[in-house]
């Protein structure tokens, strides 16, 4: 038996009694030494029934819920960095004691699955977990466990940036300064875009975007955002627009605001019907892409930058906790000010 | 004075007493020979009110209906083939009799700007307005003047064709088989993309489909379209989407059912706000490209195309009115069984 912290009827809850995971072939088992707690997971705590709905109407695309029973624990934690202990039969795998980390995947009959909810299969937030050999990675140069966890989260801001097309000579709005706009704003500060400005609410996020690399950093409750980006962004037409807010009325507001060819790139994933005026898409030629997660080689990209100190990712961790505590950091995490990444830390 | 049909108070009425349009410097004065009754004059018929609203809630765009006033009578008409029957002093015009054809522009000291709406000058639905000699283009090869008229919702097909990007091995799914769908359909068409898939309620515009070389046309009300695009553009992976439809509802359908990565360009110009589900967008990393109208080149490239016999425009002619029969025709135009497009034929 082990530890872990799982999700059952809408709560994290701390258990001692999870059965050891037992690596089979191809994979290895695992101590978690570090995992951070994704808003994804906090949203899907709060609205999972709704993510399972959309996902059962949703035809073209793989479900991340697929035969997910909401009437059971669910297992969560897909942002973590570990140790291996063991390895399932005719395994090929790292010794002992390696560093590693991975994508949040298994590799199964049917290729690589996404695994960031299970009934079954622990995750980040228990003692051990099971990931596949052959997406293991070795984190690199004895870096901090803490600091290589966040190299998923940051790849979605890579993952973004790859995504937006944007190049030098264009500047960029971040709209909103949660982990996932913190992210873009890093990665394109070391990409040199220029200028970016940043908004958010929070004066703690605020700093965090400056620390981050964000040239502006605006209080869209004080001053509108387009107002500072014509100030700094002169000369440099449209900027591309990184929404990382994910909250209803956020897209129709920048549509309607947003200079005329604007590319709008949304990582903020709203579960909730968001209502648009194409009339303004329409009147300004807008472009929007909507972006999920980042490729194995751009997680494996954002691990290096963390591993050579060019993305200081130290800053964004606000607080660290043991399993017994999960509950609790997933409710610190509604407070902007006080928190923007806790880890959890399953065996310190 | 001379004819014209004005919208007032919603309804479009037959005036005898309209001044005449005076040249002045740089401007041409022509004989309106066919001007077609285009979709976004009906909608702005209907909707007028509500589209100056919405300009005057956007920043950072210029507005289509600055300084309009509703309460005055509207001159529209932006598809027009026109005959030079005068010059302003000290303007370079074609002779006399020369068949042209224009962007809806006017060159002003501001540069040049749209004329799509005016309560001062006369427009397509009249005997005669004005054009601005520097935008002014010769209807090449004889061209019968009621197929140069449709050069300017033409070349909204191509507009969208060029601003999606599509590239041949790529197919596309045409939402819509209205004049803006049945440009693109024809675009793609002339550009050899295929399959093109196009669906419409409407059997004669499945018909006008096929005609402008649709390689299969779905009635959605009998078939869903993405088991067509499945069936007929196996091993092409996801199309490219071409949204004609306007009504609100049929992005966020399109999000639910299109393949992962699709990119969808919205031609249609919905007024009222449309409820989308951001998570479909993400969970399929969707792109869209919201277009509008077409650049000069565009225009002048769809009425070569026309007079050089590669669009086969004719079939989508339904009907030939003169002014007084202008409102008649914006009524008839709401059964799309019936008509497709109605020309206005002023002088004829």
């Amino acid at each position: 038996m082990m530890r872990a912290s799982v999700l059952r009827n809408g709560r994290m809850i701390y258990r001692d009694d999870v059965p050891e995971p037992v690596p089979g072939q191809g994979q290895v088992l695992v101590e978690v030494t570090a995992c951070g707690v994704c808003g994804g997971d906090l949203h899907f705590a709060a609205h999972g029934a709704r993510m399972v709905e959309l996902a059962d109407q949703m035809t073209g695309a793989p479900s991340l819920t697929d035969g997910l029973d909401l009437g059971r624990d669910v297992f969560m934690g897909h942002e973590y960095a570990a140790e291996v202990i063991g390895a399932g039969p005719d395994t090929d795998a790292p010794a002992p004691g390696s560093a590693v980390t991975s994508v949040p995947a298994l590799v199964t009959a049917q290729g690589i699955a996404p695994r960031l909810f299970s009934n079954t299969q622990p995750g980040g937030y228990a003692e051990r977990m099971l990931l596949s050999a052959d997406l293991l990675l070795p984190i690199p140069n004895g870096l901090d466990p803490r600091l290589a966890a966040l190299a998923e989260p940051m790849a979605v801001g890579l993952h973004a940036l790859n995504r937006s097309g944007i190049e030098a000579g264009t500047g960029a709005v971040v709209i909103g300064c949660g982990p996932a706009g913190l992210a873009a704003v890093a990665e394109l500060h070391t990409r040199g875009i220029e200028p970016i400005v940043a908004a958010d609410f929070s004066p703690a996020r605020r700093e965090l975007g400056r620390l981050m690399g964000a040239h502006e950093v605006v209080d869209p409750g004080v001053e509108s955002v387009w107002d500072v980006w014509r100030r700094t962004g002169t000369g440099r037409g449209a900027p591309v627009v990184f929404e990382a807010v994910g909250v209803p009325g956020v897209l129709d507001a920048i549509l309607r605001e947003t200079p005329v060819a604007t590319r709008i790139i949304v990582i903020g994933a709203a579960m909730e019907p968001d209502a648009l005026t194409p009339y303004f898409g329409i009147a300004k030629e807008v472009e929007f892409r909507f972006v999920q997660a980042y490729t194995p080689a751009e997680f494996t990209e954002t691990l290096c930058q963390i591993a050579e100190g060019e993305l200081d990712v130290a800053p964004l961790i606000t607080g660290e906790v043991g399993l017994a505590d999960v509950g609790w950091a997933f409710d610190q995490l509604g407070d902007p000010e006080q928190h923007c990444k806790i880890l959890v830390l399953p065996n310190g």
